[in-house]
């Protein structure tokens, strides 16, 4: 397998794929077609077979994708069939609300560090891991000696270039930031946004 | 333009689009080019410069695009070339760093009205707006008397369903959920979610 030659949008486009099928998953199905998929992301049944089959044969033709199996096989592609430590900077409101997240249970990752600058957070008990709130002081070792790949910048705009570069340098190789600036990174580490106005902008279009 | 055939995966990266050339302009560029986007982005060229030809013709051979003038027609296209208002419901740790979230401004949408059915937080005055915080029992008619088609959806997942289903009844007709589950709306009706276990899912590949 040419891993090296699939592009980052069809890489970007698993996961959307992965939770299609968790969800069809909850409602208690257990077949689908790309058709389907298709229909309920707003992607057509032709790119779907197109991007699953850099990866294999998932279905048969006529009989369609088996869900669970095919979960199974994203979940590995992805590597999110392990669990990711992942620490998390910035313990404010937004910092709170991502340790408190419902959603990361079963999807491959676990805040396992929080850090904070501010005093009067360090030492807070916080999030579903009731994980206590860190100096930020102690990111880089944190990082270094449990060897975290994965970061969450939720710190205000100013101070998070510093805190990517911080992670960056002390290994970490994939961070999601929700601070409203573009991070700059060396090589070989990734960044995705979550950024509510790209969201919001995805809908205008059509009202 | 018959803009009905434009695929909705095409819509989903003109934001992007639309983000990295506000990143350029922040940097002084004038000109830049679907290859150089397409570095960045992750994205062929040749796809950056099929997106934008649904569109019209926005770059000549050779001479690659002038950024403002691209940035200006895509805010035209997505319709965030005006101010859309926005009603925010959940007042929590999430809700109260959506409303003080500094990423919207000069991207199309502002947090006019904010809800929550917590009589603690009733009469708060929130985010960048400084809105006071609403009853629940008063979103049908706020959406109503306000003519507001965009929503965001930052109540714990329990709820979540009950509140979009209200939004969309009222005239709601694109919704941002953070919410850690998939919502069922009229036909007729958007969500996008911002889910950060799909934004971590889109590098493990790569770890």
């Amino acid at each position: 397998m040419a891993r090296r030659a699939i592009p980052d949008i069809v890489i970007g486009r698993l996961p959307v794929y992965l939770r299609a099928l968790n969800f069809l998953l909850t409602e208690g199905r257990e077949i689908t077609s790309s058709q389907e998929l298709g229909d309920r992301l707003g992607i057509s049944s032709a790119q779907i077979r197109k991007d699953l089959s850099h990866f294999g044969e998932f279905g048969k033709q006529g009989t369609g994708y088996d869900i669970g199996f095919l979960r199974d096989q994203l979940r590995q592609i992805m590597k999110v069939d392990r669990m990711w430590e992942v620490a998390l900077v910035g313990a404010g409101n937004l910092g709170k609300a991502i340790a408190d997240y419902g959603g990361f249970a079963g999807k491959g990752f676990t805040i396992t560090a929080i850090f904070d600058n501010d005093p009067a957070k360090i030492g807070m008990i916080m999030g579903v891991n009731h994980v206590a709130v860190l100096p930020v002081s102690e990111l880089t070792q944190t990082i270094r000696s449990n060897g975290i790949q994965v970061g969450i910048v939720a710190t205000p705009a100013e101070v998070a270039q510093g805190v990517a570069r911080t992670m960056a340098e002390a290994g970490v190789r994939a961070m999601l930031n929700y601070a409203p600036i573009t991070l700059t990174v060396p090589a070989g580490v990734r960044v995705q946004y979550i950024d509510p106005a790209v969201g919001l902008q995805r809908m205008t279009y059509y009202l």
